[in-house]
């Protein structure tokens, strides 16, 4: 509190990552990284960027890097927008697309940066519940507003929404933007990106945090229609020229190139998703459908936070969401090797036990 | 234009960074880089960095890299508020500290993406005339205010404000926040960082783009009292949790480490920049006083843009600010390594024959 503080800054609350601690040994399922490696070839792209050239500022357009990634969802660079990991992106989503007369909806259990933007920007928003078995119900969203976010698979649930039932949203709701967050989609969750050609007001994030192995690099991007990368251009291009540096633009664009070391690790992921549920089912957990890479997992009696608290005394950290809600008893989990998961049931039996 | 866009994007007029053409054998003298690249100790730090470990989030307080800048500058990290560039960093400040009911107080020749950010965030703002010579008279501040923003040196001129300006400043401006943004502070200019501890309102930003040879990685920094620190990372909290990746923090650990290399390529510049404005002054240029790694100088017959055109054909780009105005004379040149400044005054010797 300070009378050097603009307003805006008493009303912040701010958002909290999941912890990064330093401990070594730890088996860390808290905040959704990819078990594998960046693809070796980003390594070596990353090793060549390494150089004398540092000294000259990068391309303030990463016009290669939104090339690489039009390549690979077969749209034009023009609807890339780029920027320092997908949180930065939907920041600028937020203050370009999202603020309007009209509340901007999204689910009361949901990524939880949402109404922390919200409140950066004095954005309007309403929340809407999910049903009972917390999926996303499309006819809640048909009334008057300005703008509609989500992720698909919703966070932290996990639960992926159909295809058809994002089609059937953008076919009701015209008059404003929709954005699918898709941190996500590629556990096995269909991507939206194929609607972006037929509807001019849908706007898709990605990360190359997740499938792409490269949370420590910060690039993500938005896809949609020239309208609606015009509009989050002219705010990167008041807010900072230069936000892709070029280890990252290297980095990001080896990863966009190697689509078969992507395929790959995503698939071990997901098989080692499809034993891990069957696992904690067999322990008396109820494991809600995932199409990402973490679930979302309550014990049929103990609490998550007793659960939560007993696992880091044995090294392992997983996420629990401690303000009282629906969620309160449950963990999320993230999917990591085979081996990270032996070590987890293996404390789980004793816990339970 | 678009229903889809919030209003503030219909308003704004996005920042014109200078030029990064992807031409070979370019003498690039329009965007202040540093000719020399970064300490040989970055280049190793980053090789180590490159690794599997890029999988996972970087720290997203980055304390190891607070705790390098704060050691440098003999403050506490808690006085260190870093971010993606110090365009970011400036991005914050003015959110978080400079918008306020009463006007924000810049020159009118100043950094020319001071507007865009109020602009950016609707703050109300008035700008002070330099006087006829292109210094910053601290008596034409002495008015109520909602903060005051300049650079030292100031850009695009070069000029350097003595530092018992800035404390004459401080003294007569106790309500509201100083930003002394001091990107070209290290080529001979002297710094306000030693008043920090005295005035809770000062802030002073840095950049590691210029001095210490990293336009290329994207790493800025505050430097001020814990209370306006705090206002910036309730602002960053609430944007982005991870600005500054694996990467940059490694090497930027690193360049803030290397004093002595740090040391040499400043004064090298320093140099270089003694004997160019002489060069220049030979051939009928007037100069102004520089402290930066640029000069800012007129030819006493050939307008700026013909010069700047006749440079360009000859493969050699400086920077010339086009709008109508006191300094549309003038070119803006970065000072490069001896070698450059031959080919530079070559080429002018021919353009003014």
């Amino acid at each position: 509190m300070s009378q050097y503080w603009s307003d805006i800054v008493h009303k912040l609350t701010p958002y909290v990552p999941g912890e990064q601690p330093k401990l070594d040994n730890l088996v860390k399922l808290n905040t959704n990284e990819n078990p594998y490696g960046p693809s070796p070839k980003v390594i070596d792209a990353l090793k060549q960027e390494v150089a004398d050239t540092l000294r000259l500022y990068p391309d303030p357009n990463s016009e290669a890097l939104k090339a690489a990634i039009a390549h690979t969802h077969q749209l034009k660079s023009s609807q890339v927008f780029v920027g320092n990991g997908s949180d930065e992106v939907l920041a600028h989503v937020f203050q370009a697309l999202l603020k309007h007369d009209l509340p901007l909806l999204f689910p009361d259990i949901s990524y939880s940066f949402y109404p922390v933007y919200c409140r950066l920007y004095a954005i309007d928003y309403k929340t809407i519940d999910l049903a009972s078995d917390f999926t996303i119900n499309i006819a809640d969203y048909d009334h008057p507003n300005g703008g509609i976010i989500f992720p698909n698979p919703n966070a932290p649930t996990g639960i992926p929404l159909p295809l058809q039932k994002i089609e059937q949203l953008l076919k009701n709701n015209t008059q404003s933007v929709v954005v699918i967050d898709e941190a996500y989609v590629d556990f096995g969750t269909q991507s939206a990106v194929s609607l972006i050609n037929t509807y001019p007001n849908l706007l898709v994030t990605h990360t190359l945090s997740k499938a792409r192995s490269l949370a420590g690099l910060r690039v993500g991007y938005a896809l949609g229609s020239q309208d609606l990368i015009e509009a989050l251009t002219r705010v990167k291009d008041s807010f900072n020229s230069y936000p892709i540096d070029r280890l990252a633009s290297a980095g990001a664009i080896a990863a966009m190139q190697d689509d078969a070391y992507f395929n790959k690790t995503c698939e071990m992921v997901i098989a080692t998703r499809t034993k891990l549920i069957a696992d904690l089912e067999s322990l008396g957990f109820e494991v809600l459908p995932s199409g990402a890479n973490f679930i979302f997992a309550k014990h049929s009696t103990k609490e998550g936070a007793a659960i939560t608290e007993a696992l880091r005394a044995r090294n392992i950290i997983v996420r629990h969401f401690k303000a009282p809600s629906r969620v309160s008893p449950y963990l999320r989990i993230t999917v990591g090797t085979d081996a990270q998961s032996l070590l987890l049931m293996k404390a789980l039996a004793e816990i339970l036990s």
